[in-house]
């Protein structure tokens, strides 16, 4: 594990903040581009509607941020209210934006290497458990532009952030 | 920008390239998990085949780590002999790893946070480019999992690296 100090930053905190909050912008133009009923219904190849794969990035971003700012061990929880509604689901995703803004800067910079039990199971380096919420959110979002396409809608631009 | 320097690194130039080559390994099973014809046909909504995808993954990667290492306007080409082959899609899948092993341990720490014009075209930061070209590649990778679910095929764990 790298500890060392007087290195260049790759990427600072700051910035990897504004990176994965780019990306949540971009989720959160995704999710407005489903006509409501298919946001929780349609699907293809056995898949999950789009707004299951959103609850799971609910259930993963604002909690496991938080775990890394406090040290107590966040519960995976996607038992997430929203009634269907695409409203209440845009809601929730303000409001985690908000949260991750809140906790992100209680992170202490010599956290990032450290390791860290994610959700009490996930095993790895705070920052390695930050990538894994980013990529997954990307992994998803990729997914639900397919699940547009086949709706023939158009996703918004994946560069535009 | 910045440019301080005693700060601990979020994320390392070398963990930064095993993060890639960790992404770069999944693809290159889900690559593998498409059979031979759907790799090169199969669409969903318009889409592209996965094998087009993959084409414009090779067309950025090496050539654009090149391009920050030498300093030198890289290309952006996706004319790439392939022939419908997968095998022959995998073997540029393999060299490209190496070339990416090769050069990026000749990318300066400081040059991380420098500006360039990617592909004499994209401004950014050498970081913020590096990281487009990794999360492009995770989302069109989550399009592949579409396309392997809809042909009824299980695509490799994600977490798997």
């Amino acid at each position: 594990m790298e500890t060392t100090t007087e290195t260049l930053q790759v990427i600072t905190p700051e910035q990897l903040l504004n990176q994965w909050q780019g990306h949540r912008a971009l989720t959160r133009r995704v999710i407005e581009a489903f006509p409501e009923e298919a946001l929780f219904n349609h699907t293809i190849g056995g898949m999950r509607p789009f707004a299951d794969m959103v609850v799971e990035l609910l259930a993963i971003a604002a909690p496991g941020i938080k775990e890394m700012m406090t040290g107590k061990t966040a519960t995976f929880n996607e038992d997430i209210a929203h009634g269907n509604k695409k409203a209440k689901l845009l809601e929730l995703w303000d409001q985690a934006t908000e949260d991750i803004n809140t906790y992100w800067p209680q992170i202490k910079p010599e956290q990032f290497q450290q390791p860290i039990k994610s959700f009490g199971q996930y095993e790895g380096t705070v920052w390695s458990s930050i990538f894994y919420f980013i990529d997954n959110e990307i992994h998803h979002r990729g997914q639900g532009y397919v699940y547009l396409r086949s709706l023939d809608i158009e996703p918004p631009f994946f560069y535009e952030r």
